[in-house]
């Protein structure tokens, strides 16, 4: 642990108390249970551990480092250093080892449960008699932070009602928080809060006594109806002269008051001194792991003998990689279709068909399943009572929704979606954001997208969401037009490998664009593309429509031609994806040279000077919905032909001026 | 009941079965209990009764007719209709005693909490011997989705922590959700999860059972120490011929089943019809509330005359007033600053000094007041053990926080403040958006704004947030660029009493802008100012900052100008508020005929050519931003002057080629 405190001390940043106050617990686990190979960290068997309190990072990459991961003590010397690989909170993907990045609280907790829910979903679509390939546990460290977060609530209880009996979390129980005692602030039970919740809680044990730890560790590995909670009484900062302090939190020590703290314990003053036999010891972590991981691959041979389908289907999905037919004949799925149908609708036969092939796709909505079309026809229900169930009913909990459905990509194996109205998307940001950063595949559907949900009203009216997503690094959104669109935006999603994708689909029926005098939907793979165009050559006028609002666009543009207008119209269902595009191509779609430009979208308008710049105009909104029929809203607020018309020709009128 | 059936049945779209199940709960409550005076919306020490399930609407509007509140049959008729008094959900400021805009689950719960901190602090604050001013109860009927919400998990806790016994819930038990049986996603125990809060919880009780429902709120009522749950069994959709099922929830009965339901309850089945006598009985809350409230002004009339000034003072805060030297030297404060100071320091400074004069000034942090600098000092500490304390202790639950905050104004007499992360205002945008949509005023502090927070890494700094938050229609975003505008900021957002305010404050030390050479920082009020221009007459090129990046933009400004170039810099610390001044002014500052225009900010870059166009430049972000002292993230990540600079000549020289 006195790893952890030179660290904080050498960067003069970061967060010494919980490393001083979680190591005997940390040090339990991965000394004694934790199934890890430090020389294979993509073992797909493994324990997964999560450290929630991810503040306590220089815990995690002391205990990496000491059990023989790809990391060196220079790398512990770097530590919150520009281009280390031990930044201040643990990163998925910079740091061997590290297996969710994790910081804001809560979150950690919720990915966890997402691990030991893709856990129990792969064990039971592979497991067979005699061959158990995946089988593991689920550990994290939650700090009293954690515990406070709602979107540990809503997992929590959704662990307990699933009965994830493989789950096992320490509670850092330390009493301390940033602004004094928990107490001004949380006195609630915890245990029995989560008795109620139907986990198995354990403790208070001392967070000193190992073999307290270790007994309690192995009680959690033993009940397997229940996930287990050991609750740990710590002391934040144990043996520095400030334990017990809010203070240790969150500052550094002095040099001085570190070189106290190992005299305390009796540990010579040297900084990142790690005695020789200590070392030895804990890299024997290696040779366990390499030989656990060789007898696992000795079954897995069985297994591949017994089942080679199987065996190739888990290769597959553990790779991220798709059956070669994943989505043969997927465009023409619509190719009957000529009545208008909401995006959604279209969006639930995709799925049901994706999943046909994709035996990895499992998800599921906030309670909202039936409205959100997302509901795997034929594929039963993920509980405790069915099995090989891919339906996963998350209930009223977005949050936790979508920390989950991360916890599961990080685990691997699966692909996971989540759905529910895109105004509500505003209860799980943090965990998009997380997704986003740790560049993995979650796909979250967002159903009911703008005021054409109708009488529901404002608070159910995505208005600035889609601005609001799109502002996310990382996070590719797809508002698709009609049902061939939509096909295409599922394919995109499904070929995104590297970050979460939001679809974004309609609550309201649309027209079917006719593809014998547009072009052809497959333009959703360059983010916009030219739909139709009135004349040749330079359009005198750009417009530019985004789902629901891309038929408006086309009215508009065909009565702007029966006035002699070139006019061209352009769908453009994802920003980053354009963005995305080799110049020549962006510019062969929107040439820098026409600035009559007009967008058009049943959202904000602020943010559509993107593309349509100061010169430009926008046909959105600037406030919050209402409640009456969608139709009469998109009357009332002008977002129709009509105002897309005039623009166009005031863009026009204005450009003779000049 | 049958009116909200008939509503519903009439919209053809709404939630028929929440309103019939819990039809029996709401009467008892509104008929014997609620404290309210059906003619006067405002009255300051009434009860507050909040619908946290909003889709229950045609439930409360039925009752508020009944009692004779400002709403007619044809209000009714017009369910869900463009604007009608009666929308899907219920809103605050549309429909005359209705006291929270709900509908996103969660929400209500949590704003009740939040009313009930306001009436006990201000119970604390005005109440005096033998003169109860403020002493009311808060009421509101739950659901089961909104039990799963996160956000209720964070608010019961805390409120249990401070032992609200004026909080009496009413749990409408239906066991249904919208895909099917709550057993599906919701197992848990909830009576106990509550007393592990430290509820009291009363039930499961019949919710038909009108006599044990009245006990038990009178239970409620009696228990002083502890908020109360009532657990109240109900059947969904009760008296339907589909009662007890999914689909009851949210589809509209057909008018045969609607006749049914009338029928089994020996109802008339003429639309909307309301028996002469029971409309009588009902209507007696008219007499009874102007009653209570005419006995409550006596007693307040005895109060002014007691204690003159208190009451004068309760006037002002109940009104959203201020007393008249509110903001008398506000300006000056930093008047003598002249070494750097982090805006989140001089925020502290402005907040404690606002707080001296602005009694109902309270709030706090979700375990960050150390670090977001927002502690009230020599305010105490609001909790159930003290008295008089300003300073709420809100926990590590930023979501509730912002739903509590918005409860407490919606509450009157108190201005709330939250403080937390810029980072994590994404846990607490659904209660800001309802804020926003409320028009009401909250103070949200956001804190560590930028990658200049440093080795905390991509977790902890916000990137996307400020275009996020600028995306949310009616919210106000201020984000100060030294200690003199952080002062204006503050009195800005004071100010704002028709919606809430974001003030985004720095990490780390801001330089003070020299006012001699640069223009008064009460151009904050415009929203965007000139605070140097190194010519006269029309600038060659307009470099636009916030924030910490103002005095980069200075910097590059002065550099700029050395090289003889005519150089305007802005400061622009509110898009709304400068996109909200007339014309006149945006064009004086920000010339439509200057496009070489550079905008620079620590934050992503898309969304900044809403003021600069497509031929501008942002310096600014794309990604995320990483973990390393913050002064080498700005040097990495190129958000300096030297780029700035780049920029600018880049444009003046495209310009010229033109």
């Amino acid at each position: 642990m006195f790893l952890a405190l030179d660290m904080v001390e050498k960067a003069r940043s970061g967060h010494p108390g919980t490393p001083m106050g979680a190591a005997d617990l940390a040090f339990t686990l991965w000394d004694r249970l934790l199934k890890h190979n430090p020389r294979d960290t993509q073992w797909a068997d493994r324990d997964r551990f999560v450290l929630s309190p991810g503040h306590a990072s220089a815990l995690l990459y002391s205990l990496l480092y000491l059990t023989g991961y790809d990391l060196s003590l220079d790398d512990l010397r770097n530590f919150r250093q520009w281009g280390s690989k031990t930044p201040g909170h643990p990163e998925y993907g910079r740091t061997p080892g590290v297996m969710a990045t994790t910081g804001p609280l809560g979150q950690g907790f919720a990915n966890g449960i997402g691990m030991a829910i893709a856990e129990r979903f792969l064990s039971e679509h592979f497991n067979r008699p005699g061959h158990e390939i995946i089988n593991h546990f689920t550990y994290a460290i939650v700090s009293d932070g954690d515990m406070q977060e709602g979107v540990t609530s809503e997992a929590a209880s959704l662990a307990g009602t699933l009965r994830l009996g493989k789950v096992i979390y320490i509670y850092d129980s330390n009493h301390i928080q940033i602004e004094g005692s928990t107490s001004i602030a949380f006195s609630e039970n915890v245990a029995r809060r989560f008795e109620a919740y139907g986990w198995q809680v354990i403790g208070p044990i001392e967070g000193t006594d190992t073999e307290a730890i270790y007994e309690a560790l192995r009680r959690g590995q033993k009940e397997t109806e229940k996930p287990s909670l050991i609750i740990c009484k710590t002391i934040i900062g144990h043996c520095t002269p400030i334990e017990g302090t809010a203070k240790v939190h969150s500052d550094p020590l002095t040099e001085l008051q570190t070189d106290e703290a190992k005299d305390t314990c009796h540990w010579p003053e040297s900084n990142f001194y790690v005695p020789e036999d200590v070392l030895v010891y804990m890299r024997k972590a290696v040779e366990r792991g390499e030989t656990a991981e060789r007898e696992w691959n000795e079954r897995f041979e069985q297994y591949e003998r017994a089942y080679p389908d199987l065996a190739k289907r888990f290769r597959t999905q553990f790779s991220g990689g798709f059956p070669p037919d994943w989505d043969t004949g997927l465009s023409d799925l619509f190719n009957t279709q000529t009545s208008p149908i909401a995006t959604r609708d279209a969006g639930g036969t995709v799925l049901n068909t994706l999943v046909q092939r994709l035996h990895g796709l499992t998800g599921g909505s906030a309670d909202l399943a039936p409205s959100t079309k997302t509901f795997l026809v034929g594929y039963g229900n993920f509980g405790w009572r069915e099995h090989n169930g891919h339906n996963i009913h998350f209930g009223v909990r977005e949050h936790a929704m979508g920390a989950i459905a991360g916890g599961m990509a990080l685990h691997g194996g699966v692909i996971p979606y989540t759905a529910t109205f895109l105004t509500f998307s505003d209860y799980m940001r943090p965990p998009m954001r997380l997704a986003a950063m740790m560049k993995i595949r979650v796909i979250y559907i967002f159903t009911h997208d703008s005021i054409g949900l109708g009488e529901d009203g404002p608070t159910h009216q995505p208005v600035e969401q889609l601005m609001g997503l799109r502002s996310v690094p990382n996070l590719t959104v797809i508002r698709p037009a009609d049902a061939a669109e939509t096909t295409e935006a599922w394919r995109e999603a499904m070929l995104n490998k590297d970050g979460p994708t939001a679809l974004v689909f309609s609550r309201q029926k649309l027209p079917i664009l006719n593809r014998a005098e547009c072009a052809p939907a497959k333009g959703v793979m360059r983010g916009a593309y030219t739909l139709w165009q009135s004349g040749n050559g330079a359009p005198e006028v750009i417009l530019i429509g985004t789902g629901s609002e891309v038929h408006v666009a086309l009215d508009a543009g065909k009565r702007l031609a029966a006035e002699n207008v070139n006019v061209r119209v352009l769908s453009m269902p994802s920003w980053e994806i354009f963005d995305k595009q080799p110049s020549d191509y962006r510019e062969s779609v929107l040439p820098s040279s026409i600035r009559a430009r007009v967008a058009v979208e049943a959202g904000i308008r602020v943010g559509w000077e993107h593309y349509v710049g100061l010169d430009g105009a926008v046909v959105g909104l600037d406030r919050f919905g209402a409640s009456a029929p969608g139709e009469v809203l998109f009357k009332k607020f002008g977002i129709d032909a009509d105002h897309v018309v005039a623009a166009a020709k005031d863009l026009i009128r204005k450009q003779m001026v000049n």
